[in-house]
């Protein structure tokens, strides 16, 4: 049952533009790894420099399957382009969670990943 | 006897083409370290975003080695090319795992690294 | 309450030259997030190979916010482009840190990103 | 005093070609933050995948400094281009260390970076 139930990511920034087919897009994502043998409702809030949190963006992670959730596509709010945030992901069972960010600005891309910040619990 | 007998890696994707010389082709790597003096008999399970997990796939890592495995070569089954995975190594020997990619879809290469999230035991 | 009251970043390195245009410019990015329900005091000590550590740099970021500070904007003193350098931050309330740098000396940027290292308390 | 006594990197590898001014030359570098009072005398072993370890590599780094050390300037022996390695690091005082690579072996370069994986002690 490898994994916590609170996570961290300080760091969230989705660049404004982008070039290169689709699959370059630039994109700011958040990986999810349930290895447990039930489900995992996962719910999500952001935090900006200058303005109240938005969330929880809720997802349901199925036993035995990982999630790689892009900001890009978050709704209700939408995450604003070009601008600072940070995350915060709880859990009702364990997961792990990894931070990958695809920076499409210029020509080519430069990629960037760190494991989340596990809580204490 | 530095290390873990379980981590996990949330974030993966082996790239669908490359550009550049053989050793620049696009690759999703964990590398293993065992720094005891016994070998680690490792397993991998790898799990996907919307199928059943795959493996174990299983690897010997000698004592006061490393080893450096690409996902890429990882076969019976092959690990799908461009579809999001993740995966959870576990050993009967404590190990320190990290996972790096190097993206060449595009002409210049991206790197990524980081260290995997090392279970409680 | 997510997070810890001291944090190391062992790199830093502030690239003497940039490409593009403002956005894309060199730099050496400390991420702080404060889930907390009050503001967070952050110290912030910079040391290098050869000379005496700076510091303490001064911060207060806001209950539930996030500030994504860079050390190029430093000043009092500013911190020397070109110079290796590492950091210590501390914090009255807990936060979580991670440690971005976009490098953009050559025409195609290239980032790096890791979660800083936590103390024990 | 915040660091660990004993640390890992899985990952290592010299690439063998490098593009673009000395600065930008291919790199692997180990950082090592001495927040202390005292000096710290750091002792590093390189394992291989087909080999024997080498080391240990020894370097003091002094009370309240950092030291950013080049995999590519250890000698007796050299550390082989174009070749696997992981390594560990024992000092006799907390230390905090991370692990960043620049790879220019295309025209533009690419980053990585990591925490490396503290001991237990």
């Amino acid at each position: 049952m490898i994994g916590r139930t609170q996570w961290a990511i300080p760091e969230g920034f989705i660049p404004e533009t982008s070039h290169g087919p689709p699959e370059m897009e630039s994109h700011e994502t958040v990986c999810l790894l349930n290895a447990t043998d039930a489900a995992a409702h996962v719910a999500m809030t952001v935090y900006f420099e200058d303005r109240e949190p938005v969330g929880p963006y809720e997802v349901t992670v199925p036993a035995e399957r990982t999630s790689h959730l892009q900001f890009n596509e978050f709704d209700d709010p939408e995450i604003p382009r070009g601008v600072a945030f940070a995350s915060v992901i709880e859990s009702d069972r364990p997961v792990v969670c990894q931070h990958t960010r695809l920076d499409s600005r210029q020509a080519e891309n430069a990629l960037l990943s760190t494991m989340a910040y596990p809580g204490e619990r």
